[in-house]
């Protein structure tokens, strides 16, 4: 590391390969690299709906990842088959791409979830380091029955009734993921959910006891899906303000020499 | 790409391998990505003597790989056998290394080469997009057994002879590519200069007829490999300034919408 000039600098021993030998080389690059942000999609949705809000993300500087759960897409077949231990491998294994990725600082992702993506993200939290954590409706399920197809869950009352009280933090995994969470934390809550009820968003709320920031919005008039414009709009915007007073505006006032040391 | 925000972004569809199997993913990231600029040794040197001068021009905000030409350093064996073109295509097989780095625009890469690296560099210039080009103390050898070890090439008093007139552009590679090249040029004399005499300074910048621009300084009292620390410091120094003035303030003043559009 040399602190000359405007930045600090980083090394990189690389092999080149030519006529089938190697030759050594260094690569010398810029220090500060970007923060990651994971997007991941509910059930029934796809990387398609986070595109657009993945650009306008990525413009105010970072590198963001939007990714098809196993059970969707390309892969809808699965869909009746497919269990949140084997979507949860999905989440570990597009984080490990988007902190390996040479742009990306690994001390500053963030993950953005939605519904069942909301609940996978708060469970990666255990897993992988997760800085800042946008939970956007996030769905809860009992710990128990972990390997049967995520659809078996949905058979029957009994999803339906775990949803409808407040959950106590030490019964659930991913409540026990956020109050575990030592990061930044925005949880957003549809008026009108019809899949989500509120004790579940209030069991998310109060499970975030250890977090660095906690910020709680209701958008106005929107449905679980969000299905109309104005109400994905409106989600934009508070993502985008959220993270630029998160994650953006600290990069801007941190000092040059502290940013290579986090962590 | 989207305009929103501070910067235009790029997609990247990417595959996501987890047991066994493969998820789709996108990977969005800023679009703009920084200059690139390769090192090129000189006969008898090695990646090493670059590093100080690479994490300094690095620190400007760009990326920076210095390697060793086989007969060099871990290859030192080869000394004795290397040719030229071996040496070429390590050359070559370095720059795609640099040109494909995820954080390097390929449209901007400077090369700097000393001595034989000079000379290397400028015929790198006819296989490669190379921006801009430094050739300090540029080495110069008839085009003439090209196959041959270059080491052979100094039996004899012909290349010392060779080097003692200026070279019409149009019977040397080196030249022809100097002449064919549009990009800026910076070529850097040593004063006292024991191995490459005038003539051949000469002989490049008068080949430089089509470049963007021309910048020919000599540095006073410097030696063919700048064995003094003043030396080494003020060639350092003419380099910063020179890359600043060519490569970063052009950046800094170029309108951001442009920026993704080049060549």
């Amino acid at each position: 590391m040399t602190t000359r000039g405007m930045t600090t600098t980083r090394d990189a021993s690389i092999d080149i390969e030519v006529d089938g030998m190697h030759i050594a080389g260094t690569m010398v690059a810029p220090a500060q690299r970007l923060p990651g942000v994971l997007f991941v999609h509910g059930w029934g949705g796809s990387q398609a709906q986070f595109l657009a809000r993945a650009r306008a993300i990525a413009s105010l500087g970072c590198v963001c990842l939007a990714f098809d759960l196993r059970g969707h897409a390309l892969t809808s077949e699965q869909q009746d088959t497919v269990t949140r231990d084997a979507n949860l491998r999905d989440v570990v294994a597009a984080y490990d791409v988007l902190a390996r990725h040479p742009e990306v600082d690994a001390n500053e992702i963030a993950v953005v979830g939605s519904s069942y993506g909301g609940y996978m993200a708060a469970i990666l939290s255990t897993l992988r380091y997760v800085r800042w954590m946008v939970l956007r409706v996030p769905a809860l399920y009992r710990d128990e029955d972990w390997e049967l197809p995520k659809r078996a869950l949905h058979k029957g009352p009994d999803l339906e009734l775990y949803r409808r009280r407040v959950v106590p933090v030490e019964e659930n995994r991913a409540l026990r993921a956020c109050a575990a969470f030592k990061g930044d934390v925005l949880i957003v809550e549809s008026e009108q959910d019809m899949v989500i009820p509120h004790p579940v968003i209030t069991s998310y709320v109060e499970a975030c006891s250890q977090a660095r920031s906690l910020t709680y919005r209701v958008l106005e008039g929107a449905d679980h899906g969000l299905s109309d414009k104005a109400s994905q709009d409106a989600y934009t915007g508070l993502l985008l303000g959220w993270m630029n007073e998160m994650v953006f505006v600290p990069r801007k006032e941190r000092p040059v020499a502290e940013a290579t040391e986090l962590r």
